[in-house]
């Protein structure tokens, strides 16, 4: 955790949004906001899910990009590790002390394959994804060179439509071929239903994932049938976890946005039509921002646009107030309706991000908040760690 | 301008996306690219325009937040000075050497009040908008404790329908309350009409621009009349600079989006009905992305998704290709419709983005490339200032 002394060369305004010790109405906005207290009873939340549903639980990193995080995961979450979905985000993963590093992605350019050969050597476990045969030898050819072992998982697509493999023939050539290459182990299955995610309904979300699942069975048997066995079969996500969790096949989760949670998110439903940021997981991300013009009197205009979040899945939603709402957003301006002029001047107001994700990577830190105070400040570690 | 020495300590592929003297196939994606030999044609076209019709050029730095394109701007554009949004986004510029700077919004915090009338003391002209009475006092009283002089604009709302003033009666009085206060000047008008910038046709915009412009006059007679005209009448857009610059009363440009245009500007049609980035202005930025899976044999998927560019105002185009077409996009991924079958693997396209301003928001660096080569790496000196 960040003391205060880390702080000493650190501009508060220029380079960082708040100090520990800070009071929060000093906070300078727009910036993300960590409800402390929301985010470890999430996360423990989760953690004891997956517990007593006998799943490992990898969490994406890709979500929050924050070491610190992934660390607090660890510690009161029983994470085994993260995911992530680039190289230079899972070394600085492995930089900050996360020992097992899932890149759920393919890496095809030379000079990224070097460098994940290298990621053992700076002491991580190191597991990628692969959808084409001919990435096995490219795999192979950076672990010989660096004498390091890279660990590698089939991507299946099993609904979302992007990358990973289909036909179960293709999965058990690319596994054996994995197999029989120099410095690479076949350990199993990749398989994330990422389009479903965001279906309101949990039926229509359990009958996407009931696809998926019968395609994972009937791939993970191919395999056996060669002698190939998945050790590990990995996916699942904020709006299905339940799902891979009861699937008898999965072992491992990948959830990432239930520790935060957003806007789009909350608004899926859970088996009993409640909203899941209601029944399962309190928001504990928030924007922060404050009200710097209000020229029109059922109008307000406050610092947060779209270089403050991501609007890809909707604006955001003021958090615990029905009185105004966040209408429009230009580059630097949010425009809130304000029907009874209640927003003052400076007034600070807790945005809930449309889109967690694309919204933390646009930050340099979170502002961790206990009881009105700061009490810490993270850097987003992977921030910008696109390659 | 960046030399090789300067990259000495900075890892290609983590900190840094390129190095100055590369071969633009060797640049790490995602990244942005800047065509210097475009975007030098861009920003010489304006400096013409604008020394043609007698307007000075406020060049738009929150567009570009680059110290070194503002710096090309005012050499070979003939740019004034910048304007930008955020006191901390002006300190990066002023820290830079830029001399003149207008923050081209309202600042209401105590403590950024504080940060805006230090700026004079690191060198530079210092001006602000202001739409609230009641803001007079605070920038006075902040202006007088460094004994330093901010230079006040009032914002008019013109049709934004954002912040800004309506009523030339409240400007007046706003004028009035700047003329009379202690370390404050009262310098002109903000007069931005941000809301029409991307109407497609020419007409629809000159129709709102000519409202605007009468809007400008009756405020700049109110002034005129109580023996406070204004000095400073600035405004003007990449969609509208012709009509401020044929007013007969702006005397200042704040055009941003010329210099490196994207796809939602691209598609606004000049007088002739031509889409200006054929006829005015060419396509300079590109975020270049490389296909990194190609399981299915019409569909490609590249390493740029919604962390790499901002999709508020559409999808990004792919540059000079017919043949192929970015169908949707996720955190990571963009998903690319190749019915030919034409794209390899770790091949690289240029995108143009949906939207500049918020896309070059989330990169550290632009790559500046001329006849195939890396020439220059440009920090995004203000990557997320934006307190």
């Amino acid at each position: 955790m960040n003391t205060s002394s880390d702080f000493a060369d650190l501009d508060v305004g220029y380079d960082v949004p708040a100090r520990p010790g800070m009071d929060e109405s000093e906070i300078q906005t727009p910036c993300l906001v960590l409800d402390l207290d929301a985010l470890e009873r999430n996360i423990r939340k989760m953690g004891d899910y997956a517990r007593a549903h006998g799943m490992k639980h990898r969490v994406h990193g890709k979500m929050h990009k924050s070491v610190d995080v992934a660390k607090l995961q660890e510690d009161i979450g029983g994470a085994v590790g993260v995911c992530c979905q680039k190289v230079s985000e899972a070394e600085a993963f492995v930089r900050g002390g996360i020992k097992d590093v899932l890149i759920s992605n393919q890496v095809r350019d030379p000079a990224k394959i070097d460098r994940l050969a290298r990621l053992p050597l700076i002491g991580a476990r190191t597991i990628v994804c692969v959808d084409d045969i001919d990435n096995v030898a490219e795999l192979s050819a950076a672990a010989v060179r660096h004498a390091t072992e890279i660990e590698c998982l089939i991507e299946i697509d099993c609904g979302a439509d992007r990358c990973g493999v289909t036909d179960p023939a293709d999965v058990v050539a690319i596994a054996k071929a994995i197999d029989a290459a120099p410095g690479l182990t076949f350990t199993g299955i990749q398989a994330y239903q990422g389009a479903m995610q965001h279906l309101d309904s949990f039926a229509a979300r359990k009958e996407k994932l009931d696809i998926a699942i019968a395609q994972v069975k009937e791939t993970a048997a191919a395999l056996e049938a060669e002698g190939l066995p998945p050790s590990l079969i990995s996916g699942g996500g904020t709006g299905s976890y339940q799902f891979e969790s009861n699937s008898g096949v999965y072992n491992e989760l990948q959830c990432g946005s239930y520790a935060f949670m957003d806007a789009d998110y909350g608004r899926i439903l859970d088996e009993d039509g409640n909203r899941i940021d209601k029944s399962e997981w309190e928001n504990a991300l928030f924007l922060l921002t404050s009200i710097m013009s209000h020229a029109k009197p059922d109008m307000a205009v406050c610092d947060a646009g779209l270089k403050a979040q991501s609007v890809d899945s909707g604006l955001p939603v003021v958090f615990g107030r029905d009185d105004v709402k966040y209408l429009k957003c230009s580059d630097e301006h949010g425009v809130i309706a304000d029907p009874d002029g209640a927003l003052k001047i400076n007034e600070k107001l807790r945005l809930v991000p449309g889109h967690c994700d694309p919204t933390c990577n646009l930050h340099d830190w979170y502002v961790g908040v206990r009881a009105g105070k700061v009490e810490t400040v993270w850097p987003v570690s992977a921030r910008g760690k696109a390659y």
